[in-house]
């Protein structure tokens, strides 16, 4: 064993040329998508006219273990790849904790989070396939600047719909996106036929990731050599994002780290589900007994307070119907809720794996998010994004308890950006002007009231 | 000889341990410092008002070839160095130049530059004295994050004096400050009897660098346990950014790296010198002939259009007078510059070895800054500051020559910062509504028409 550095860096040699697809580990298999018009489970030809055919592939895929990653991919991530782990030193001697902590940090590279994982690869397929255009939605930003620098990288052009308060809030987000190259359109827009209809019902919105996202899939099935791309919550994206958990667990594995405890943020599961897979897929083969802990904001608790039930991915109920924790597609998070993880659902494998009591969700305010992200910050250095952000809190959290027990446990947490995008907020948290919001029951009642009715759908 | 991968990352065991004295290696010594009061050299005594013990004796010292750093100084460098040495292959593929072209990059840190070297090791000397309190100047803002970073580690308590120009330009780099625990205030202010000196005789300015570090001295000199700290212009700050260079020449040493041309941008110098100091130790001695290129805005062109002189370092005057390529105390660029490398001056150690013929000095203009800038993005994925932009401007005219004679030239520059909080001015420059500026010879006239009469201060 290696005397452990503040900062673990494998070397390019080391990066992983597969991707792992949990799938075929699990004991028990999530329920499959299901096409509405039907009722029946998605088959390839369902998905190929919004999806790239390789992603599509990747995505119903329940018995390949693992994925080799393309040479080109693997080219690009050597652009930013390995990511560091990261000894929190600073931290614990802060705290007065035993705990270890460490962090796997994803915002080494510009675009500033681990998006840029699945973008690197979701371009690539489609430019392989031929196709020419690509469209997606933001929330906070962090999708739309990864994917507009993947499209420069590969030449593609890029529409983006950007949730409407986004775009407003965060005019530099945009500028990137516009640097990159990519053209961003506030959504709700009148650009497309759902856009002009949630508007006229919706006069004034400031939008929401499922309103960007039905309007991205409008213009993706409408444009020739057009395809749709999604930042989180398909089984693909997190696929793509094991290049983390896999990291992460070699440079364990090199220098004799043993977690008790795992801690990532979940929006949509992608990065949660991309950090974890590796170490889980040891735990349902009785090889580990880590503490898995999901961390979602309050205001947005697919996982604490949601119903594991079919539903849609997006507000114009146009995607297929995925088995998952959800707060219904008309679920919007309440306009206090700053930053990203604000998607009413949650990934279909986790969803499964949550449900099966693989691992903990907690939900915390956003009050002592920003708390913990400017304590990290002072500590560490690095400014964390309010998402990743969410990790860091219960992180303290458990090193906070150690403290009380004596307990020298390693706690690891995915750090899963940079928050330079994020100074409103900051300011925010720092004028004392911010404000936590926790849904009413009679909230997530209106949210479950647009859950669709399997059975009217047969 | 290893395969060269894309990024060279050292490890910690590699870092230097020792920061590198440039003036030893001179064949002539550049001139001292003088006192205005006296025109005397200025001694430790005359200084210690104003800055650290520490920081007095480094900036004194002529003969000490290397200077150990302290433990503490490296465990924080080790937060986020060493720093990698990146091969922009993508760059060169879409040049289609036979150049290799590499950079070092000092973005990785949260406060996103450079600036950090150098605030670690000044407030850990400031610490070292039992200070409690520290003032500086901010123009950009790359400056007042590093130290309020480093300020928020050794729990000093920090004043920023920040142009208020650019405080109004971007209040997420003050909020980013603020975060970090620094106080910022926006200069010339009323809070200091020079900064309402300025305000009587320019209504409405906003604000200077120079400006700004009258204030921050006035405060320094007036409040018990407190000193002045600078970022860039004097010798020990671009000695402590020697830690680049050494890093540098160590990777290049590992890899068999041999430059033919060196860049860095230069405002004050401090990134400049640290980048070069021991490559072109090397060349006095003659056992290199590399080529060094210092870039400078067109609109605030020191080297390329100053005066060799001796000035002040302020436009309050109150500095120590030091010999250097300056355009006056009292210039000051115009208002559409974007960015920083806005001093008035050069330090004294680069003035002297580009008055000696060591270097070339160039000047750009901004358009053809951010142009460079947003094709780098898209090459290479980093989204580089407009400082650090104008090196890799300079970078790509060369590799571009290089594709004209076919020389296989290897190209190495200083990316020395992240454009994050810049997206106004890359906005601009995609909205084509950035616009250039060359001060007219008479502009120049009005700057040097502040220098200060030597005769008359004896």
């Amino acid at each position: 064993m290696s005397k452990i550095p503040y900062k673990i860096y494998l070397s390019e040699d080391e990066l992983p040329t597969q991707w792992m697809n949990i799938r075929p580990f699990m004991k028990e298999l999530p329920e499959p998508m299901l096409n509405p018009a039907t009722g029946k489970p998605c088959t390839k030809e369902d998905l190929l006219p919004v999806f790239c055919e390789d992603l599509v592939d990747q995505e119903l895929n329940v018995t390949d273990k693992y994925f080799d990653i393309p040479g080109e991919i693997l080219d690009f991530y050597k652009m930013y790849r390995p990511s560091p782990l990261i000894r929190a030193y600073t931290l614990e001697k802060a705290l007065g904790t035993p705990a270890k902590i460490y962090y796997k940090f994803e915002g080494t590279n510009t675009s500033g989070s681990h998006k840029l994982n699945s973008a690197a690869a979701q371009v690539y397929y489609a430019k392989k396939q031929g196709l020419t255009h690509l469209t997606t939605e933001t929330g906070a930003g962090q999708w739309g600047t990864a994917l507009s620098m993947a499209c420069a990288f590969y030449d593609m052009q890029l529409k983006v719909f950007m949730v409407k308060v986004s775009a407003q809030q965060k005019p530099h987000r945009k500028a990137v996106i516009e640097t990159y190259g990519g053209l961003v359109i506030p959504s709700p827009s009148d650009t497309t036929e759902i856009g002009r209809k949630i508007l006229e019902n919706n006069p004034g919105t400031g939008g929401s990731l499922g309103c960007a996202i039905s309007e991205a899939i409008e213009v993706a099935t409408h444009t020739p050599d057009c395809r749709y791309v999604l930042g989180s919550v398909l089984n693909h994206v997190l696929m793509h994002q094991t290049v983390i958990g896999l990291e992460t667990k070699k440079a364990c594995e090199k220098y004799d780290i043993n977690p008790d405890i795992i801690i990532g943020c979940a929006g949509g599961g992608s990065n949660l589900g991309g950090l974890i897979t590796p170490f889980m897929a040891d735990k349902i083969s009785g090889k580990n007994d880590i503490h898995f802990i999901a961390v979602e904001p309050a205001s947005c608790p697919s996982l604490t307070r949601g119903k594991f039930a079919y539903d849609f991915g997006d507000t114009g109920k146009t995607t297929p119907l995925m088995k998952m924790y959800t707060l219904g597609s008309g679920f919007i998070p309440s306009a206090n809720h700053a930053g990203g993880l604000r998607y009413h659902g949650m990934n279909s494998v986790l969803s499964k794996l949550y449900d099966d009591g693989y691992f903990e969700a907690r939900s915390v305010e956003q009050t002592k998010v920003f708390e913990a992200a400017t304590y990290f910050a002072k500590c560490e250095g690095t400014l964390p994004a309010p998402e990743s952000s969410h990790a860091i809190r219960v992180a303290m959290d458990e090193a906070i308890k150690c403290k009380e027990t004596g307990e020298a446990k390693t706690i690891l947490f995915g750090l899963t950006g940079t928050g330079y995008f994020d100074m409103t907020a900051y300011q925010a948290y720092h004028n004392k002007t911010m404000t936590d919001y926790i849904p009413t029951d009679e909230d997530l009642e209106k949210g479950f009231a647009t859950l669709p009715d399997l059975c009217a759908l047969k």
